[in-house]
């Protein structure tokens, strides 16, 4: 397979990132990728030093240097992994996408709405793929409670209940001079929203992607409880999706006690679900009027969807990384297919820079109906 | 003891009810009351029949009837349980009011805003005690969460996370002739908020309980998903307390999987709790940077609030009787002071009229804001 | 119902017992029984002021003196509530049996296999009823899995894990001058066996009682790891039935975290279940290759036989002093059908002499195998 | 980093069998290894076509070729994982370990006691690293609880609980042509203990890796609960280690509901300690007289341990194969150790031969106890 395999690029990831490493893992854990080139930090110096950590062979002290030269190379790359603070995300993905380098790109989609658009203009141009690691839908049991939903299993949904909560920015870390803190807190590097853009996407993406339900107003109220920040650390959002189901989104970075606490529930005519992030195996299914039933990954009654994503049998706990690896996986189904010529099969889920503008419009309006004392904003 | 019990009277709780069999344990459980005297049924006939299956000695067919002639036994009832729909409480009450006996009255105070407050002017002008039983507040857990914050171990509360969840009206119910959800579906008996005032006036209740916050402002979003119900039975809320704090309440009859789901948490700059309803026995205590904590009922870490009203050791479970009981403790407790002219101990906090008008405020707010498209209500 | 109730004494339970008020509120919570007469403590004076403390009408000194006086009366008590220590139990239950007064006992049955059987015959030479008090066979979901069992749910049994396990003992706790540590640990008192005796009894009922089986020899490893403790505080026994099921016992009282930790797994060849004491409201039923089912308390599958002792919706969560109330109101209906000459209905099943027999029996061949470094001791 | 890449080859692992894809992913996951040569199956044409399944450059027919032939290769492998039937185990190791190519090997070591003493020695005789994938040691948590009881922080260890519980083999499964199923009943191939050696050596394995204590002797009492089953399905053993601790080891492969349910708890004198492998980033601490801990993994409380084995923040849950994954990552930190002649950190703690050999002692003394009636057999 090692012939096989994927030729992948990326830019950040470096010294004192977080997701670059996930990124690198998810590529890795299934053996569709090689990562053979890194632009990754935004000086030249640290970008070679990164790379050589990390025995990349090709290393370039910039993103769009990287683009020319792989694009040229006989056995350049075939896609690059963008894990970079959200503002980058629009001027570098559209480097590789106008030269056909498929992109894998990390959320938000932006740091702007307006980037939002330009870059689906710019993916739309290209004939290369572009997947954005909305990764907690590569779950197996998100896929299976996304099946069970289409199904009807659950009748017609009536309320959706969708909470991020965390709670390492419950004290003004970004004046620490802890990196991550630092951007994912700075208006210019991470955008509008904060906790809501950055955590606040995942849980709306998660409600649309299990529901298929549509966004058609929010009511929002954002806070920043740490004094001095300047983007919101906390968000509550009222939801009215077309054809009148409600909702409720709760999204924190300031709630003790919470790790990386992403929950949703859904509730409909006939059954609800529940499913928790950081027990990723389990799905509650309770069926109206009958004993709630618990799912568990590759166990009795979880369904084809979710066998798709899945590697070990269950009561073998998969994690964050195979959920993300997923998304790589299908990344590099989509682009053996493109490369081959064939049609993607339509389980192949993973979210693409649509959702990623759904995203951007999401905050967007979570931020005007807070800026309007939470008036409903259509989005 | 015997000679010591207070004499107890009940009106409404006759067959087809469901409160008053609580109210009835609730009152027997700790020996502090004798039940001797009842006027069941909204029909002379059936409430002398509630009376002989319940061997309650003296049985009247009409409430009014009853608080007269009690009022004239030298042995007559010192006060009296009011378990009737929501919009009996307020006549009911003021007939005993009125006469001096004191008044444990269900919750919602009354079906009506204005009947709220004027039933609270008879309560202010009566000498006679007025409970209101929110029962939720007599768990032992509620009262160490309730100390803990007062205490300041979660530091300033900024986020305030509320819900109560049932399923029992997924389907129309009230339309088999079941009668709790005959009343509790019809506007006349019930209020203006179905779900809101019927459940969400409890979660209201002990938000305020816990954290000691007075609410602000609300923007609430409410739904009636089942065809044809004239009330509520689902509601979103958002909610803004003075000083700051943010929260969201959830009221929901129509989610499966969900029995009786109250839930809260709270979460401060120092720490969170938080508290099921079905597992009532368990608080989570989560200190910022420190490891999560699970505090037992009379375990470890559980204080003096907790250890007043709890009556067996930790691992042997406590649930709904023992916390509703609890307020009936404290209105023996408080009857007794009064009777024996004692100073009552701040230590007991039943619901009084007052929190009961803040419950009818909170629906009406609910009910106004929706009407207005969700626009923030001041309370 | 007043005129109907059962007039009882008690004979135990003064100041510093603890399950003497656990069978007070028990025998309160349904409004079966008066409690009218006691002899609550060892010695005269600390009787009669602990009858005072709890306004019992008549004290006595001396439970002799008492079961005959009371015999004497034309109101005298019907039944009698035995909460003293083991050692005790033999002598008071003969004196109240002989006359023809129900007795309500608690476990273990006796602190001697000797007095055990000679209580055994003193009951069948007696026209009372005597109930065992044996309360976690009194738990809804207890009675639903025996249910289940019974009906062939899970098929053949294979394999039973019972365990209790506690940390109140960790340290010499009786050498505080703790009342319950002292006569708990003191053999006299207690029985041969310490935790086996206290505990372990109480889960080998569980066992026998769910699954109906017969044990038919066992081999124990028991210890005292606290130094200088003359009964062990920790018990391993693997268990033989009839039939060919194999089981395991664990009974602690050293285990920290541990607060009242009676738990049981049954495995057959068509299903499991699970239940845990201190989550008494659930029962998890793991069919063979489908999903596993959460029944709850008067939810959805829970059937007749826990319909029959539950008093509250779904939800509401029941605790141990319900459970423990329904064995009391097991007994009333029992002495009311003796009284009434009524047959006794199949669906009363309170723990009875025999049962306390095979619960010494149990006793007396665990320490028997431990003796005998683990040999298999047929019981 | 590819260039510095362990070369590792594979024998067993083809198509039908579970293990080998799972070494294959851990091997994979944090980029030590390059897999490339293979004697996947047991005939020379299903190995070839494996190979080629999964991209493997040099495929053989035989192990014993594939070790002669990788030896003389200038860049031969290095590294062979054993991942056959148990069985081959032995003869496997021998043929790789003589020629200094190093062994990481599936458990149990070996399927019969004789085997494994040889392959100590052969182990021994050789230069290469022998590593036997007991995966669950990999795990963050349970090398922190290993931390903390090596610390004190539990004091005096008394009792260890551990259990490992699964359902797949509750039906004749292996008379259907599961591969898996009959490779694992058969003792020619799977050795005297089924359940046991398949899942019991995990357990006990675990239980010595957590607590470091020594076993001094066990009774066993072993069932096969399926008809004609050749091996045991079900295991109740009582154990002693030195030092007078006690323990209760239950293993089950027909406990329906149960799929992959190894847990542990430990109680000291101080404190006690529980984990499960299907919810392994957590672990409870529960020190005496404090409320119960709940440690999560790279959360707060959690030391180097647990830090030396983790890659992504609390919250993100790592799995079965980040636990595997750590074993590999070990492997090859000996494995360059060697390579560079420096000295191996005391933190790298991968199970031995030497565990191994426990693992096969573990195993017949259970055979044994159980045949001798549960006598207590020394180890």
């Amino acid at each position: 397979m090692a012939g096989d395999k994927i030729r992948l690029g990326m830019v950040g990831g470096g010294r004192d990132a977080f997701i670059g490493a996930v990124h690198r893992i998810a590529a890795r854990l299934d053996g569709h990728f090689d990562l053979v080139a890194g632009a990754l930090s935004s000086t030249e110096e640290k970008s070679l030093a990164s790379a050589a950590d990390l025995g990349i062979p090709r290393a370039y002290g910039d993103f769009r240097q990287m683009a020319i030269r792989e694009n040229r190379l006989k056995e350049g790359i075939e896609a690059v992994a963008i894990v970079t603070p959200n503002h980058m995300h629009a001027p570098v993905a559209k480097e590789f996408l106008r030269r056909g380098i498929h992109v894998i790109c990390d959320k938000p989609l932006t740091s702007r709405l307006f980037d939002a658009k330009t870059l689906v203009s710019a993916a739309e141009r290209s004939d290369a793929i572009f997947v954005l690691t909305h990764n907690y839908t590569g779950y197996p049991m998100v896929r299976h409670a996304r099946e069970m939903v289409a199904g009807g299993e659950i009748g017609e949904i009536r309320v959706v209940q969708v909470e991020y909560a965390q709670d390492w920015l419950s004290e003004p870390l970004e004046k620490t001079g802890q990196k991550q803190a630092e951007w994912r807190t700075d208006p210019e590097r991470t955008g509008a929203g904060g906790a809501t853009g950055d955590i606040g996407t995942h849980a709306y993406n998660l409600a649309c992607f299990i529901t298929g339900l549509t966004l058609e107003s929010l009511a929002a109220d954002l806070d920043s409880f740490v004094e001095g920040r300047p983007v919101d650390d906390n968000g509550h959002v009222m939801l009215r999706f077309e054809g009148g189901a409600k909702g409720m989104l709760w999204c924190s970075q300031v709630a003790p006690g919470n790790e990386n606490a992403l929950a949703i529930r859904v509730y409909g005519s006939k059954g609800g679900l529940e499913w928790k992030q950081e027990d990723p195996n389990y799905l509650w299914y309770t069926p109206l009027g009958q004993p709630k039933r618990l799912i568990t990954r590759n166990g009795a009654g979880a369904g084809a969807a979710a066998a798709r994503v899945t590697r070990i049998p269950p009561g073998h706990p998969e994690g964050y990384l195979e959920g993300f690896a997923n998304i790589y996986a299908e990344a590099a189904e989509a682009i053996r297919a493109k490369r081959d010529g064939r049609k993607l099969s339509g389980d192949v889920v993973f979210p693409t820079v649509q959702d990623g503008l759904k995203g951007m419009v999401f905050v967007d309006a979570c931020v005007k109906s807070s800026r309007r004392n939470g008036a409903w904003v259509r989005v």
